[in-house]
């Protein structure tokens, strides 16, 4: 992605360590993160100064590497297994690097895993442009952009190259509380690449869906159940329920590397519950730095689910980097 | 309401003006504002100072008393008609002050208004409060609680009731981005009465509805049209679809005051559409003082609807001073 002018990935490695773009302080300023060991990495994955399946996935696998150069493989795999638990791609990339590290440069295998990850999203653009017609207003919810992924993103792939491909496309951005991954993140996205947007409250999306501007919905994943089910950021059900109540195609996109074959149904997704803090307070940039204020009473209390399951019959299909599927078809592609 | 063990209601009227209590600092500050003139009223109105649609039209009442002491009458119907558009109490309120006043104490009309107003609201718990179980877990979306009338609440008084009367229950209350009206003032009123609850993310409601959580929906409504149609604060829609989706009843509560009988159906009610700082900016306690932060990049577009329509056919019934109705019943009250 380009970001001032320069090329980025969200996440890459040199001698320093495992280096991110902070996804905290973005749209306010643009600063890198430095890990200079594994579990400096998992932490960074826990905070979320990276987020978004597939890019956590690729930093779980550059962390996996600094555990190999610590010599200590294991106890990296199970730190960072243990940093979140709902995007599949984190243990796709502990499981990949512990199969094809075979001594050698460690470095070299989380490349090659970050290499096919960017690959694959941009293949995942080229597959789901199709579905985009000119003039399209589509939906998406959370980020599942460049900054999600190591490139390109999933979600706004397609989003990106029919855009590329001179197609005259509008862009609903949720906003996505708590924590606001569509007004930080998304809409900064929407704003770098000049394509036409709107960035609305969560509980706008419906409105507009009714009033019949809305023409397709993309969205992404972190993690695809064998029948198809997929869970992804809290809300993503409720924009399903309401795009199929107004005759809306509703899609997921994401890499193969997001499904979770050993996972029967999306009921046996774990949901990651995060921090009251994220409900009460909000952080933003009070004009001199990013800090926060407080939304609600003292005393009250919270519940903040990070994740929602979002049915198999709810989604019209699902963009790979292999082509579209329909959710049904998750299970057949177990050997693919 | 008591707050701090004394008795207050959202607005009334005294040798200063009309005072309302600032609703834009709660939960931080309780601090009460001063309307010296109808002009100040309509503005209080306008910055949402004082908001909810009982109260608004309260309010309004007010100040129309106002407006009749300055000899000004027209002009102040005409300045509070044009306050906000989509809460039906404000033109209810200015067309009974009109009919009420023939001369004497303006204060005493207005009065009367607010009195009836209390008392509707009350009633309005005693009604819903029969569709309350023992344990029951109810969502509710805004605040349509004692500080949005002028005592009680709509949607919140049925709540009261049960929780006065002894039965255990349990309240989601959706934090309603943009303005957090149940962050910051539901999850309040539910503090100061001590009823169990959770705040939550707006994207959360359908996560807890799918899981078997939420037992019923109970909100408030701006506006009532002929058909059972109703507008309330965005998000309303997509909770009321996904309540249906679940097999969950979904209840509106409303004094006859918020029915238009002059409005045929939902699409005919004029959806406010708010500022873009209500997007892109979050007010809050900074630990000294409110302000706010900005979430969202500087040059983000947005678009900002304060309400949607909600069709009679995903409402179960509608909780009135006078009875539980059918939304297909409304039409039949006309003179009721």
């Amino acid at each position: 992605m380009k970001i001032n002018g320069k090329d980025y990935r969200s996440v890459w490695m040199d001698e320093e360590g495992v280096i991110m773009i902070d996804q905290r302080v973005i749209p306010h300023e643009f600063r890198l993160f430095t890990c200079r060991t594994y579990k400096d990495t998992a932490c960074a994955i826990r905070d979320m100064v990276i987020r978004g399946a597939p890019a956590i996935g690729a930093a779980a696998c550059y962390g996996m590497a600094q555990g190999a150069e610590a010599g200590e493989l294991d106890e990296a795999a199970a730190t960072l297994a243990a940093s979140r638990p709902t995007a599949y791609d984190l243990f796709d990339a502990i499981a990949y690097f512990k199969k094809n590290y075979v001594g050698g440069d460690p470095k070299k295998v989380a490349d090659a895993y970050a290499d096919a990850s960017a690959e694959r999203c941009k293949r995942i653009g080229e597959v789901g442009e199709q579905l985009i017609e000119d003039g399209a207003r589509i939906l998406t919810h959370c980020n599942a952009g460049a900054l999600a992924c190591v490139d390109y993103g999933t979600a706004l792939a397609p989003i990106r190259v029919a855009h590329q491909n001179g197609k005259k496309i509008f862009v609903w951005v949720d906003e996505t509380r708590p924590r606001c991954q569509g007004a930080r993140l998304t809409a900064w996205e929407m704003v770098q690449e000049g394509i036409d947007h709107a960035l609305i409250a969560d509980n706008a999306a419906g409105h507009y869906m009714q009033r019949g501007e809305v023409d397709l919905c993309i969205v992404g994943t972190d993690r695809v159940a064998l029948n198809g089910d997929i869970a992804n950021k809290i809300g993503t059900y409720e924009k399903a329920v309401v795009a199929r109540e107004n005759g809306i195609p509703f899609y997921i996109a994401a890499p193969f590397s997001t499904i979770d074959f050993s996972c029967p149904t999306g009921m046996d997704i774990p949901i990651e519950e995060r921090g009251k803090e994220e409900i009460t307070d909000m952080w933003g940039w009070d004009g001199k730095k990013v800090s926060s204020v407080r939304i609600a009473p003292k005393a009250v209390k919270v519940r903040n689910p990070a994740f929602d399951v979002t049915p198999a019959k709810l989604i019209t299909g699902i963009i790979t980097e292999k082509g579209i599927f329909k959710p049904q078809e998750i299970k057949k592609l177990k050997n693919a």
